[in-house]
Parts: structure tokens; C-alpha cells; sequence
């Protein structure tokens, strides 16, 4: 049983269900004098909600952190720190009539089996991507930690509904726009394509899926551990632990099973001393290590599950086939929603591998 | 550090490098009472090498496995079973000469920072994918326990350099194929494309990639634990650790991104009182845990790093820039040695989680 | 790093510092369909306070359990359970000038040079014995799930203070006294006897340790895992996370140093097939498996470091000599608070080892 | 199931059978630049036989340690470490006889029950004490590792049979006479003692018991986790993995049950800025963290319970009353053989949290 938490000295552990009191997590693990406070994470948790209602759930919570532990005088202190968020706006009688209509593309069916029926069902409960909230706190105290030392993780939104943003972007361009564009494409042209695409699906009580790709520079060369502890192992497995992920591939991906090994190697080169590579194919990781090149990851994000259309399902106590239309609040799209998660469960593990490897040390020197 | 053990109740801890004395593997958890000899390892030793030498490494050793511990009168006894395959057919002396030149595509660079230098650097060490020799041997294992609860896994080749087989076939099939067809693929009429395409590249000191996929049927519903240790988070980690991967998918995967919710959701429908999908893109997993629906995954598998062509790389003593033709005996493409390689992972994962879930006892009743 | 959890697949990750806003705890994989609610865990916590104010710290608090998440509907969910208790009655200032200089036999010292000086040090923080709040929480849910298989778990007071009870009580004898007595001592005479002693001691400011024993019936047989996951091991370790622990013992412990073979084997007796022993002397564990017989466990508990009694010590910012005596509100003896702190690790650790071994599934039946 | 690995980065797993090809072991996590080589070992494996035949069994084997895996050029790598011994001297004929009849004292019956009667039973099996050689391997890098920190590590009998050493020695002393003595007691006025009193119980057909102390020294301030990954509590698991071992205590231990807060701290002094305790009680652990101060712990070892007088045991297919007299070949006191297990156990809990703490590096730099 168990499952919970994840990360072998930065560990999170999450905790807690879509209609339940809140949503919390415990990160376990972080070294002390780190300064942090609530407000840290208000940017961070606003980010999830794009602020375009067209585009939206109606469910809109403004969801605000509250530290219970870790934090002393404004620094971390190497205890566990623990964080909620309090759910409030909660609708859950849109789910009674459901209870035994499990949703297709949704948990419910396999959850109610797997917990013999006693699973909290209300918005998919643990199954929600509401829980994200957990990931999307502990993923900010693992940028900032990753911040000292000058890593950065950033997450954006590639493609959506087949609309794909084919220009690159610079770290600055790619923080500015995703905050214009409530798709959270960089590129704003697409991004205004994405959203008609997205209304245009909603309308038809449909709904789309994309791809977010998330990008770590910065990363020190040999992070990471052979094998199964493997640095890409590790974050293909923290990153489909985020609702609605599908498929995850580093540097060029899938793509790489067309290329000969010629066009695929990243050769080195050494300008002044430093090694770099030409080309930037295999995403930052060779081996299971990081490599000092960019980390490149892209993820595939299934459309969402729930859709107003009618949908063939099963009454689970009787066993009869029936038709089912899924009402309640829902996203159209939750690739938005999905990058911050994403860029979370990222940072959440380099964090660990960092400390796993020593880099970062167990109490933090005054910068 | 370490990083060598996969799993929580059916762990399995690999050891040994390309040129040292052994590939092993120490499997801890498998419950008592399973019928097992050093017999039962030899097919599966034996599936890694292709018969047709044309499109393998000259290096070819018939790979015998030897019981260590953990077997008592042709059982299991619950203890920690240990195998190990000695390495024979090593050529050192080909790996003097590029000790201090990394070759790109390969984790020569990150593995000499990440050790220091201590590595050892022979054919790739820890690092070559002769380590699957004992994911091997692990997976065996697996699928014999899996089998007595009807499990079956299947891997296979569906693309190599671009060509790709659309057809579909049955397990039987895909058993019978791929055991003819050197390359794994049971479309034996793309198997012999992708076989001269393979001849091809090795001429001109190139290498191909290709996607392995694996099924797994018969599943019971619920397997997997919520949110980290989701079946896909765990099936994910298990198949990046094994070299040269580069992206996994379930079901339809990254074409979920195009599709709408009405096309990807799987529709629940009773037969006969058995809950069933009209579709199958979903992989046979949802939230997580398996939905009983035959679980399908896809690996992108990068084309072979060490390539005769001459390639850009660093002195690393002298930080110069220089060249490399890769010499040793390579593989023009790893993916028919990806298949078992694969196949051993997701069983290794499955009966994991199978032992997790309670569904397999810690003593097997007599069947 | 890391180190807040504990078991495998009854996980309990603890949180909160003695003068922070709470002290908390997640238990995660606890089965699916166990009544619980809030209430389940006031008796749990009264008992830890006594109802002598004679032999306890002036900081009383009623501690009261509040359910964050994983319950639904009155039963468990299978979802991590999550509970906090509100710290109230604190005094920090007391603390404020005892910050550089450490007091003897607790953490200050060490966990100073641990964690960079930015841990908690108020009230010894995370290291003060308030944290077994958390443990008591979690312990009533493992309880609860083990009498479920009649497994019954006693902890007492055996010594306080070189007055040792040297009668036998029967379980129900051992719950009714241990009510009564303040000192949780099943044996009323030797009871009222450490009572006195605890006063006496409290009037010279000074303290007094003792033995709490601890005893688990109706264990199955074959429970624990070989050698390094031992039920002894781990039960073990579980007490050691208990403040003030110095010594563990099974069954006669240190006293089978000083026995034969033949005095200290437990010899097998058969009647009407059903096996047991005649003697008890292995405290119910052999080659780290349970044996069906009473487990039966003694801890060594030191006396409250915390004194008035005037000590010596260094001051941590100029390393010059000085004197310290501590004010705040300090039990003069911790054993009776230590009574359920050592039920509850006992009873956590015996419910990890029933899931782990599918002693206990993962959804409980209806009873 | 599982738990043969203990350990978070230094992980130690342990494999084979009293009787069966080998007893192994697999050190993951062990930094690279180790210098390391097969003649490393024999030393520690030699000093678990005791030269006097005497007090030991008939069952002498050379054991000669072999390195499968993880050393290049004569250094650790980084890779995981494999070690074995080959088993010779088995007489398995002498358990046929006592295959359904379990012997007192040892694991016979729970194991049976526990694995369904696939042990593999002869001589223990997996239960034996001779898998502590697995032990002593990853106990001598261990503490070849420790030794770079200089921290020692020294175990050494303290007690045998009611026989118990009180005079103090040095480090020196203590390594130059257990040498000397067959006991492993320093004292060897008290080791003559103890061997007379074995060999007098071994005439009887009865064994005895004893008590081990080990001594770690030079540990820095501040290694450990707290609470449930406390440095003693992680030491106590360890250590109850030594098969025999019914107690475990730290400093004055049991000892402090009885004593006064007063006479119980340590109280700190400040000698030319180095901070220091005047006693010694807290056996250099303070909340899980260790004080830089001797690191003192004492293990009770149970008489050997395989012993020629006749004990009541029961039929485990007939369920019926019998008596039985252990024939093979037994050590009348294992407290000896116990002295390297532990010390190799302390090595290994230290060595691992060292590492965990980020004292010791990934990569060790040339002294």
C-alpha cells in the first residue's frame, strides 16, 4: 500500500481530496536556512488558475498556502515542512449522481475496485488534479532551493488540441508570455489559437489535450545515480504521477527512434576550456547523469476526461449498460493547469538528486 | 548514491559491469513456492542475441546462468535469490585508446565526473547495455510468477529507422514471429525492411533507432498505488533505466494530445456482467492503477551511440578538441536486445505491484 | 536527509515542533473500510497526560485530534490519513535564555551543529518529547486496525526510579490499574510507591527514569521479515524514535547473557495441535519472525534531562564554561507520558508487518 | 516482503544459505576511490573463527572472500560492490533427522510457518549465523571508509555465561587482546574464565550466552536523522539483525533507569573551545543525533540454542510430543562469533549515515 510520497531525501508526501477540508503536502528532508513564508508560494498557486474564465472550470478557488511546521524565524530548519491549502468551493452533490456511473477516462471505476467501494469519490477525490495544489507547494520551495544554484525549471505549454508553437523562446520571453497567455504558450500567436480551439471544444461539451514541455538549465554535470535511480528514470516517474500525463520523452524523444546515430549524438566541444555539446538532442541526460546541458522534457497530456457529451458507462450495482453526461465543473483544457504541476514535479526531483549527490548540502550557507 | 535496486516487495538489486567478471542480479521478495531451475533462464539468455549476425555485435557470448542462492529442491524459498552470467568474451584493449575521449551519445562524460575517474570505463562499465543481461534474468522470474495468475507480458519491435508496422497481431503470433524474425518484429515483412535497413547503416558506420512496445493482458483491475507509486510512474521508471530509452507512452500516448475527449476516453460496456472498454487508448491504466484492460506501452529506443563514423569529442586531460571513430564491437542497433530487456522490466514492475497489492501471497499454493 | 517516516506499507511521517502551531502526522497505506473518527483518538490522548499534577509539567494541554483528510463517511479510505493537534499552552520566552547554552542530555547541542543553528529550539522543538503526540495518533489508528485481528497491544510502567513491580497482572488487570495509577503502573502498592519518589525527586529538582514493558498477544505466527527487516529490528528502531529511550530488550533480554541453553530455549509443547511453549523467555520472537507466543518488549527510559538543579555547561557563542539551570515546566519523570508513546510504536510497527506480510489486505471485510 | 537491504545510501544486501553454494552480500552506495582488494577482507573473515577448537564448532571452513563486482585497478568505482564466500565444510545429512521436528530456541517453526515449508531448513538456512559473513564483508569497506574520517570502530566481549569483564581498556589494548584471547575479551584474566566456562557447559551438552560492547570513536557532531531515523534507532536495527541478539542499549542504558536526571546528563565543559562532556552515560547520542562523543553500545547474546541435551519439541506433520537432542556440529557460545558481526553492523549503520549527512563524499579525494 502506501504511495504517497515520493524522493529518496527531499521526500513529499501529499495528502488530501478534492471535496475533503484541504489539500496539504510534508517535504521532508529540505536542508535548513532556506528563508521561506507563506507569501512565497501565492505566485506559485495563482499560477495554476489561468485568468481567462472562457478557458476555465467554474470551480475558481483562490487558493492560499498556510505553513503548519518547518519554518523558524523565517528560515527553514531542517524539520518537516508542512503546508495546506483549505478547499472551499466545493459542489458535491454534482457527484451523488454518479456515484455508480463510473466516468470514462477517469479513476473511478479501477479506484472503487481497488478500494472496495470505500474510496472518498466527490470530484474524483484523491484521483483529482486538484492535488497538484500539494505538488505546485512543494515545488516551490524545490525552485528556490534549485534558485541558490542557479538552476532554473521552467514549464510551458508546447501544443494543444494539434495546435504546435514550432519557435523557440528564451527563458525570459517563455516566463513573460506564459503569464500573458492564459494557455501558457510562449508563443502568443498559437496561444491566441490554442483558446478559440478550446472554446470551440467547450461549446461542443468536449475538451482537448496537449503537450507541456519543461526546460532545466543550469544543472551541474554527473547528477543523478545508474541505472534504476537513473535522473530520467526518476523524473519520467514523478511526472506521471501528475494527473491526465500519457507520455513523457527527453531531448528529442520519440523522434530520436527515426534518427541514425550520427544525427542523433550530441558531439562535444570545448570552447575555453568548457564542454559543451553541438547539438542538444538527448535533453541533458546520458547514462541516467546530467550531462551540464539543458534538461528537455516534454510531457502528453490526455484531454480531459470529464466532457458534457453523453458517454456510454456502467451502473456499477447493477451492472447494466447506461449513457452518462457528465456535468459538474470542468476544464476544457487542462494542459494550463498541468504546467505548473509539471515544472513542480521537475524541480521536486532534481532537488532530490542534488542532495542525494551532495551538491547541495544539508544546512545552507548565507549567500 | 546507490541506486541499484528497483521495486518494494519484489526488489531487484543488479550488480557487475560490461568487462568485469560477472552480470548478476539479487531478486528479494519472491514469494516461496515457486518451481524454478537455472534451466528456466536459458531461453530468455538466449532471445537477447539475435541468430543473424549481420545486424549484431561481433561480441556474442552464449550467456549461461548460474543460481547463487535462494533455491532449495527446485523452489523458491523466500529468501533472496541471487544469479549471476559470467563475462567472457571481452576485448579490453579496445577501450584504452578512448579511455580520455568521452563518444558522444554515450554517459563516458557525465560517469567520469560524476566517479571521478574511477569508473571503470571498459565497453561503458556499469553503464553498457550488457547490464540487462540481468534485468534478464530478474524478469524471468517475473514472468513466471506472473504466469500462474495468467499475466502474460509481451515486448516486440514496432519500428526501426523509420519503417514501422501498422498491422496487428495476436500474442500467439507475436510469440512465434519474433523468435524468426532477428530484428523482433512480427510483421515479418517489415521485419525484413527494417533488417536490410539495419545492414545498411552498418555499412556506412551508421546505427538505428527504433520503439519497442509491450503488452501485458489479463491484469486484474485496481492494481497500483495512487499518485507516485501509479502503475505508470513505476512502469515509466523501470523501462528509462533501461539504456538507450528515450521517451515511453501508454496507449495511444502522445496522440492523446490531439484528440479529443469524446475520441480518447474509453467507454465503459457489460458483457455478460464483465466490465470492458469499447477502446483501448487508454493503456489499461487510468488514475494510476490498471483498469483490466490489456496494458500497452511504447519505448522510443535511441540508435546506437558507438559508431565507426568519425565523430567531434573532447581530450578530456587536455580539454582539446579532437575526433573518434568508435572501434569495439557495437551493435548497428540495440532495439532487438531492447526487447527482452523491456519485457523484463514491466514484469518486474507488475509482479512488484501485484506483491504490493496482496493479489500474489508470500507463499504460492500448490496449483 | 529525510527521516520523518517510518514502516513501508503503513507509512507514518510525523510533523511539528513542541511551540509550533501544531504537531501532526500523515499515515499513509493504512486499509481501506476501518471505522474512524475523531473522537477514536481523545482516550488515546488523554492518556497521555495524567491526572496527577503532583508528577507532571505544569503545561498541560487538552489535545485534541482534528481529521484533515482520509476518512469519508466514517470509514478510512485507503487515501493518507492526516491528523493535527493544535499546540496551545506555550511558553516560549522561557526558552529564549537558554538558547546558546545547551542543556545537558538533550539535542541542543548536537542538533545546533546539525542544522546550522537555524533549527527550533524552543522547547527543544523537533525534538522534544511533545512530537509523541504524533506517534499516540497514529498508534490509535494502528490499534484500532489490529484489533480488528484480535491482536491486542499493552504498554505499562515497570520501573520508575529502581522501584520495580515484580508481580504478574492479566491484560484487563493491566488496563483498569494503569487508569488509576498515575504513574501508569499496573501494580497499585509499587505505584503509589514511585509516586512518592517522583515528588521527592521533583522537590530536589531533580528527575527519575524507569522501564516501561510492553506486551502484544494473539500475534499470528511467521509475521516479520529475515534479518535486516526483523520484527525485533524494527520494532526496535520504532522505540529508539521514542525520546529518552537508552535500552530495548525481548523476552528475559540482557538476562539470557547470564542463562544456559537449556534454561533460556523455549521448548515446544503440543496440545490438542495447537503448538506453544512453556516458557516465554524469547519474548515471542525468533529468527526475527513472530512465534505466536506474547511479544514482549522492555525499554529503558532515562530521567528527564531537563532539571532545576543547577548544571554545568558551555555557552555556544563564546565556548566560556558557565552554569545553567533550567526553569520552564518539565516532568519530573517521563515514564507515564512514555506508556503510550511505546504502545503506539509498538502497535504501528506490528500493523507495517501484518499489511507487508497480506496478513492484513488492503480492504477490510465487513466483520 | 523483502528486507534483506538495510541502509539508505550505503545499502548492504545479503544473500545465501547455511548449506547452500555461497554466502554474498551487495554493497551499494560505497563512494568510488576506495582502494579495495580481495586480501582486505580476509583479516576481519579469520578473526571470526576463534583459533582455540575448544570453545568453537567442529565446523571450521577457510573462508576466502571473492569480489564479483564494483573494484577497477584496485579501487571502489562507485558501482555497486559483490562479494561471496563459498560454502564447503556443509554437513546438510545431520538436519534430515530434525527437518519436521523444530529446535528450541531457533527460527525452525515461525520459518516453516512463514514460508509454507519451502526454507530451505539445513543447518538454518537463511537463518544460520553464518550469514553474519556477509556481514563482516560489508563491515570491513565500511569501516575502510570510516577509517579515512578516523572514525574506529571496536567490538569486543564484554560478558560470558555471568562472567563480565569491569576493568577499562584502551583501543590498543583492547584490539591487541582480543586478538589474543578466543574470547574476544580484552580482559584476560575474565577470557580464561570464560573459556573454562565454556568448555564446561559444551561438556553438558549446553551452551551459554554473553554481552559485546562496541566502541566508536571520533565521530563528528551532528550525524543522524531525526526521530525515526535517529542514529541509535538505526543502530538497533542493525544490531537485532545479528541472529541472537535479545537486547541492545546505549552508555548507561538500562542502567539509567535507575539513576537521577543529576547523575544521568552529561554535563558540557569547554576545553581550549572544544566542547566535551565530563561523563560518558548518554553513550554519545543525543535525540538520534550523535554528540561527538565515544559512541557506546552493548549487545545481549543469547545462549546458542542448538544444544545436545535433550528439549521437548513437537512434530510439525504429526503434531505430536517428542524430544530431541541437536546432533550437528554447534559453537557451545557464539558470543565470539558475534563480536566482528557487530562491529561490522555499528560500521555499516555509521558509514551509511555519514554519507547520508554528506560528511563523506560521492567521489573521495586522494589523502
Amino acid at each position: 500500500m502506501a504511495g504517497n510520497s515520493i524522493g529518496k531525501e527531499f521526500v513529499v508526501t501529499t495528502f488530501g481530496e478534492s471535496h475533503g477540508n484541504v489539500i496539504g503536502v510534508v517535504v521532508d528532508g529540505c536542508p535548513a536556512g532556506l528563508p521561506l513564508s507563506e507569501n512565497d508560494f501565492q505566485e506559485e498557486l495563482d499560477r495554476r488558475i489561468p485568468a481567462e474564465p472562457k478557458i476555465v472550470s467554474a470551480r475558481v478557488e483562490k487558493d492560499v498556502a498556510k505553513i503548519l511546521s518547518g519554518i523558524f524565524n523565517g528560515f527553514t530548519t531542517g524539520a518537516p515542512i508542512t503546508l495546506i491549502v483549505e478547499n472551499k468551493e466545493m459542489k458535491s452533490s454534482d457527484y451523488e449522481v454518479v456515484k455508480d456511473l463510473p466516468r470514462p477516462g477517469q479513476a473511478d471505476y479501477p479506484a472503487r475496485v481497488r478500494y472496495g467501494g470505500f474510496n472518498d469519490y466527490r470530484g474524483g477525490g484523491r484521483f483529482s488534479g486538484r492535488v497538484t495544489v500539494a505538488l505546485i507547494m512543494a515545488g516551490t520551495i524545490a525552485k528556490k532551493l534549485l534558485s541558490r544554484y542557479n538552476v532554473d525549471v521552467l514549464a510551458y505549454t508546447l501544443a494543444i488540441g494539434g495546435i504546435k508553437s514550432e519557435k523557440h523562446f528564451s527563458s525570459a520571453e517563455i516566463r513573460k508570455n506564459r503569464n500573458i497567455a492564459a494557455t501558457r504558450c510562449p508563443d502568443l500567436i498559437c496561444a491566441e489559437k490554442m483558446e478559440q480551439a478550446i472554446v470551440e471544444a467547450k461549446k461542443e461539451g468536449d475538451s482537448l489535450g496537449g503537450i507541456v514541455e519543461c526546460v532545466a538549465v543550469n544543472m551541474p554535470v554527473g547528477i543523478g545515480e545508474p541505472l534504476f535511480d537513473a535522473l530520467d528514470a526518476d523524473l519520467a516517474k514523478a511526472l506521471f504521477a501528475v494527473p491526465a500525463v500519457k507520455g513523457v520523452e527527453f531531448g528529442v524523444g520519440f523522434a530520436a527512434a527515426r534518427l541514425r546515430g550520427s544525427e542523433n549524438n550530441d558531439a562535444y566541444v570545448s570552447n575555453d576550456g568548457k564542454v559543451s555539446t553541438f547539438t542538444e538532442n538527448a535533453g541533458g541526460i546520458l547514462g541516467g547523469l546530467s550531462s551540464g546541458m539543458p534538461i528537455l522534457i516534454r510531457a502528453a497530456i490526455k484531454p480531459t476526461p470529464s466532457i458534457a457529451k453523453e458517454q456510454n458507462t456502467v451502473n456499477m450495482c447493477t451492472l447494466e449498460n447506461t449513457t452518462l453526461s457528465v456535468k459538474g465543473r470542468h476544464d476544457p483544457c487542462i494542459v494550463p493547469k498541468a504546467v505548473p504541476a509539471i515544472e513542480a514535479s521537475v524541480a521536486i526531483t532534481l532537488a532530490d538528486h542534488m542532495i542525494r549527490s551532495g551538491y547541495i548540502p544539508r544546512v545552507l550557507k548565507e549567500h
